[in-house]
This record gives C-alpha cells, structure tokens and sequence, in this order.
C-alpha cells in the first residue's frame, strides 16, 4: 500500500511519478512542465480519463470506473439533455446580462421559487445574482454581508472550505497553516457528536464582539463536508440562525455541496434544518459541469449593496451557461434525482452501515440523501486514520470505484456519486468496499 | 436626447422605464423583481437580442446590429467551429484538473508558446493556471505577487478596473467611491497626454515605501481601456518595470482586455510595449463566451505558492471550456484575425480621425488594432462631455450600431468589435458615426 499524500488529502506524490506506466509519466512530466506546481492530482496513480456517461468514467482503453465522487456532473457525466441545451444555445446566441434576455430571468425565477429565505415565515422577498464559479458567489455574499452589516467578523468551522479567492482563502481553514486567515475571522469546532454547536457559535460571537469586532455573518456549509460530513440531527442550525441575527450578523448558508436535490429530502440543504438564510451561495452541480454559480438573497440585504455598487460578471448568467443551468432543473424533476437520492441514499448508508459494524477500521457512518461520510479508525488505537483512509480510497480505485476522503485528517470517507447512482450501482460500490475491507479488517 | 445614466457609463436608467414598448417593459418587470438591484442594463432603450452570427446581433424581429463593442465573441458570435468543438467535448467528458486530461495540458503548453515573461532575455521559463473569468485571475495574481514579493502595496491607474472580487475591487478605483480603495493601494494618473507616468510611477513607490509599506506588484490593463484608452507611444511601458522591480514588486499585465490578437500586431498587449512581464493575466475573449480565464507566470514566483498552497479552481481548466479555448486559438490563425484587426483597425482608426477632424464634438483618436477610444467634446467649452457621449452611444444604437463609453467621465467612445471585423463592417460603422455626428455639429 503506498503512503498517504502529505500535502492534500488523496493527493498524489509527485516523487513516486517512476511508478507509473510510460504514457501517464510522459503525460504527468508535461503537466509538471505546464501547468503551476499548486495544482494536485488525485490518487497514488492518477486517473486518466477519456470518457464519461451517467455514473461510470472509462479511460482509454474503456475500462469502467463507478463514480462515487463527482458531484460536478450531478445529473450524470455527458448528459444528453444538457449537452442539446449548451449546443443549441451556443449555436444561437451567447451575451451578458447588460443586454436583455428572457433565459436569464426565467432561470432566475424558477431558482428563486424553490428557495425560502428569512426572516419571514413563508419566505422573504428574495433576488438571484450569477457568478461563474462557487468563489465569486461565496466572494460576493461576503462583500455583500459585510456591506449590509457595517461588520467584518466573519464564523466559519474548524476545516471549513469556501473557495479560493484572497477573501474566502482568509475564511477557509482546510486550506492549511501557510494560508493565514483573516484576523476578523473566529473558528468554531465541526458540529460533530459531544460537540455543543451552539455553545461554540455563540462564544465565537461573544469574542469577536469583547474584541470590538462586528460580526457580518456566519457562514457554513449545510452538510459540513470538508469537517468531515455532519448533517444530524436535522435542524441543530436553528438556534445559530437566531444567535447570528442576536448578533446583527447575517447567516450565508453554503450550499455549493449539499445543494441541488443532494440530500434528496429538500432542494436545499438548509431546508433539510428547517431554516432560512439571510443569503444562499449555490455552484458545483448548477450546470452539470458547465460554470455558473450564484447567489440567492434577502431583497433588502441586496439594496443597500445595488445602490451602491454595480456588480457586473462577464460570464455571470450568460445563456449558455443558463441553458445548462435550465437543463439540470429541467432533469432533475423528470428523472425524479432528489426522490433517487432519498432511496438509494438511505440503501447506500444502511449498508455501509452493516459494514462498518463487521469491521474493525470502519467507524460511525452519517449522510443525508447521496452523500455519505464515513469515518476510517486505526483498530489498534480506535482512533481517526488518514493512512487507512487513503488506502481504502487507492484500494477502491484499483477495483475501479472512484471515492475520496475528507476532514481535517483525512480520515473519512467521502461518498458523493452523481445522483442517477441506481440500487445496481451502490452494490457494484458495496462489493468493491466489503472485499476492501475484508483485507484491511 | 435622454440624460446619461447616473450611476454608470452608458447605464439604463431604470425611471425611464415607461418609455420602453410593452413586451420590454414586461421583462424588464419581471427583470428587477428576479435579479439584484446591482445589475444594469446598457442604453437609454435596452437591446434585446435573440441571436448572434459573426460580427452582428439580431433582434426577435430580425432586426441586425452591427457589433462593435462585444469583445468576448472575440472570434465572432456563435462562431461554428467553437460551437462544435465544445458541443463533441461536452458529449464526450467534462471533469476537472485532478485527473489526467491531456487537453488542458496541451492548451497550456500552446498558449506558453505564445507569451514572453521576464526577466530572461527570450522569456523565462513559466507556468499556466486556469481559472473561470478574468477576476478570479486576477485576485489569484495577486495573492501570488503578495506571497512571493511579502508585499501588499498595488498600484493601479486613476481608473482602472481590475474585477469584482472583494480583494480586487479594493484595486479597482472605476467602481467609485462607494467601494473604498484598500489601505495599501496607490493610484497613479493614466498616462494620458502630459502626464509623466514613470515618475508618477516612481512617486507611488516611493510613497509606499515611506509609509512602510512593501510594494507587492503594479498592476494594469495593457490598453488602459477603463482609463479611456492610451495605447501610445508603444513601448512606454519599459522604465515601469524596472521601477517596480528595483522596489521589489512584480509588474502584472491585466491582458483581459489587450490579449488574444487586440491589438493585432502581437497576441498580447504588452508585447506591444516590448516588456516582459511577471505575471499575465487573461480572461473575456479567451474561450469566445465560455467561461475559461488564467494566468501565466514566472515559474519562480509560482514556485513558492506552489509549495505552500493547494490551488484547485473546480471548473478551472476543464476539458469543455479547453476545447472553446484551443478552438479560438484555431480561428484566430486559420482566420488570421490578428492581421485583420491590424488592416480593419488601422482603417477604422484613420477614417475616425478624419471624421473627427471635421467634428467639434470628437477629439483625439487613440487606438491600437481593433480597440479605439475617441475624446467626445463639449464644443462650447472644448472639454470632455460624457452627456454627448452618451449622446452618441445612443444614437448609433438607435441606427443598430453597438458601442459604448469609457473613461472616468464617460467621455471616451468605446469602439471594441469582434476581431473578424472586415472593411465593409467598418464602412457601415463609419456611414452612421459620420450621421450621428453631422446631426451633432
């Protein structure tokens, strides 16, 4: 078994690069070559691929790989509907949103439809802003509730990730110890078991203000995936809301992972704890791969930062991208993913479940709809193992399962297919990590 | 003639609103009740389009507009052979930078070949990173500049703009006064005629250093579109980099409007100017409306981000906008683009100049290739108006022509076309400036 990567979790070490067949060490010495030594690939052998459909990638020489890991392609890799849409489109028309269009506005009111953001019951009067990737939208809802609130403190959880710009690198601890975070910014531990949630949100509050700081926001996302997936029980974000809004902060619910029918109970992860945001930043699956992303928010959050500041993003809500944005709703609905998620999530969790209870490296297991965290142990010390995290991950993907690991050591498996993931494919899944663990343990 | 917009250059000014026919006055409703207040339209009437081909916009009724300011459908609107790249790629995979793909690689490598970065005499070696638009390049250069250099000090022009993240519109002055400049940003005058703009260079540097703060990077467009368009005398920019590197900074070239054949005699605006820079950021015309922008880089400076931090850019770089990207660089060359905007720039620029001459109301013509900015005068007073400008703007609209205004008082036409804009699309654009300027005086 090879070591685990040392600098990003299942990330491939660059020095063991002779291990690898001819082509991909050709291939792997031009990217090194070319592109910027920040970028990772994943696995103790890269994968390479060359094709994708529904759930499965194959590489060149069309071997199948199952997905359990992209939730980018979130109605399924290449999918046709979406595909017509962007070629259409593009064939037809592609401008900004300086200019009048419908695709826009119609898209815009139907995300707005399926969103409940407060503070009144029933939901606020809401506005939609687009952005091209989950950083600009987390970025701007950050410019946004800074503005509205006079505040710059920022509450964020002890791994969170939420993007890559100078803004959201301050606020996005997961990024590591040489990407300081801004002095505004006040860490609270992962909502994980023992963990008084609420006790550490409002002590968070309590030093930012003793330090003379204005909270602008807490900013979270609904499934805590980068702390190491914690979604239960659902609606523990309720008094976090009222202790933010206590504070004149604003909560920003996050919603690039958990969005987009993932938990399959609700649309929205958020909704699955029965609360309503002050903003909602959406991304990942909103095109199925093609880039956009957004913001959704209280109406009169938004007006004080529109009549003060224009906000125009080249590519923002372009009707490509919108066209692509159209199709996944559109499939969403017709092939009934959300309901998909709710079955064959439950199927998949009270599996794995069954595993983890046979053995002796596999721990709790939690998830909500198709994503799924399950914690790796070292049976000596019971305690978290990033080393048998990875090998379980490299193991799968030898036996052509694709998954990958998260939280702040690694140690715990991240499940997260794209959601036509069928009963047939969670037990390709379950036979590859029942003969994984059978030789682990 | 309507007023010129308020809040910004060539805006709509949404009061205005029942002046539009029905239908649009029905989307523009439907409009502000979807989106945040934050956006604008352009002109006095909004411009719906329904379809896009080569140089030219049509209207649900047919109606065609001649193009000339879109510079994102850099090689034309809906042009057939990105629309096809892009459409076999998307049915085939769209994955991300963590697995091997050999198109992005291949893309790197092409648009490395195209770039010169210093300091070495022929071009250090260097690296590409990708990211989804011009801002999220631009805020990752400088938050490389600022770990490399461990300098926060930018400076920027008097107008400049630079993106919408919260970090760069902290270095971004042309988004007003509402958005407060950062603490360590200098601005120095554009380098308009008159202004010595190496010693206001050298004054901001000094001025940073004896408030004791490290300048990290200069920081500018290659044209100076948003400071009205000051493309000359090539060659100008030469003693800024030896400024800006004698105080320890890097010099970043802000190519999203420059870049990409322009200026016609290079790809890239400052080789123009014949300098190499440290950083080249790139982003609009880049994958012809898909969202792909980046980054090229001295591999030192990348180095040590590269070290520290991980850098992964979800849509950044994925193979659907790669195949839009490597297919502009195919139309540029098979098209021969660059020397169009050379031959059609150089015509367009010179007719301009003569009808300028004839006009009180049009001043000095600047301009490099296909990018030209006219002085608009108040013929009274002699100096820059941006009501006539908007004038103007608004009356080549009403005669289906498309440009806008730039410049900190609006007073700059801004004449921006697709590159494959030919002698017979500049004879149109010329017949209605001579009208709508021989009905001004």
């Amino acid at each position: 078994m090879t070591e685990p990567a040392l600098v990003m979790v299942n990330g491939f070490d660059g020095s063991r690069a002779d291990d690898l067949p001819p082509a991909a060490r050709e291939l792997l010495r031009r990217r090194e070559a070319a592109l910027g030594g920040a970028y990772r690939l994943f696995y103790a052998q890269p994968a390479e691929f060359a094709r994708g459909e529904g759930v499965y990638l194959y590489d060149s020489a069309g071997a199948a790989y199952l997905d359990a890991y992209n939730n980018v392609p979130s109605v399924g890799h290449s999918h046709p509907r979406v595909t017509e849409a962007v070629s259409r489109q593009l064939a037809t028309l592609n401008t900004h949103t300086r200019y009048l269009t419908e695709g826009v506005v119609a898209y815009a009111e139907r995300l707005l439809a399926t969103h409940t953001v407060g503070p009144l019951a029933g939901g606020s009067p809401a506005h939609a802003m687009f952005t091209c990737t989950g950083s600009e939208a987390g970025d701007l809802a950050l410019r946004i509730a800074r503005q509205h609130t006079g505040g710059t403190g920022v509450i964020v959880t002890a791994n969170a990730y939420h993007g890559v710009t100078a803004a959201l690198a301050e606020l996005s601890p997961s990024l590591g110890p040489n990407v300081p975070l801004g002095k505004d910014v006040r860490v609270v531990p992962a909502p994980a078991a023992g963990v008084n949630f609420t006790a550490a949100v409002a002590w968070a509050i309590a030093d930012l203000e003793r330090h003379g700081v204005r909270p602008a926001a807490f900013l979270a996302d609904s499934l805590f995936s980068s702390d190491g997936v914690f979604p239960d029980p659902a609606g523990f974000l309720m008094p976090i809301v009222e202790l933010v809004h206590a504070a004149g902060g604003l909560y920003i619910a996050d919603e690039v992972q958990a969005g987009f029918g993932r938990t399959g109970t609700h649309l929205w992860g958020y909704q699955r704890h029965g609360i309503a945001p002050d903003i909602v930043t959406m991304g990942k699956p909103m095109g199925n791969g093609l880039p956009i992303a957004g913001l959704v928010a209280r109406q009169d959050v938004l007006e004080d930062f529109g009549r003060k500041a224009r906000y125009f993003n080249t590519f923002g809500g372009n009707p490509v991208c919108v066209a692509a944005a159209s199709a996944v709703l559109d499939v969403l609905d017709a092939e009934g993913l959300p309901a998909n998620s709710v079955s064959t999530g439950a199927y998949l969790k009270d599996s794995v479940t069954r595993i983890a209870a046979a053995s002796t490296v596999l721990g709790a297991v939690r998830g909500a709809g198709l994503y799924i965290g399950v914690d790796v142990l070292d049976p000596e010390t019971g305690s978290p193992s990033g080393d048998l995290a990875s090998a379980i991950v490299n193991a799968m993907r030898e036996r052509r399962v694709l998954i990958s690991a998260t939280g702040p050591r690694g140690s715990v498996l991240k499940i997260r297919p794209p959601l036509p993931f069928g009963r047939q494919h969670a037990d390709q899944f379950l036979t590859a990590l029942d003969d994984v663990i059978a030789t682990l343990g």
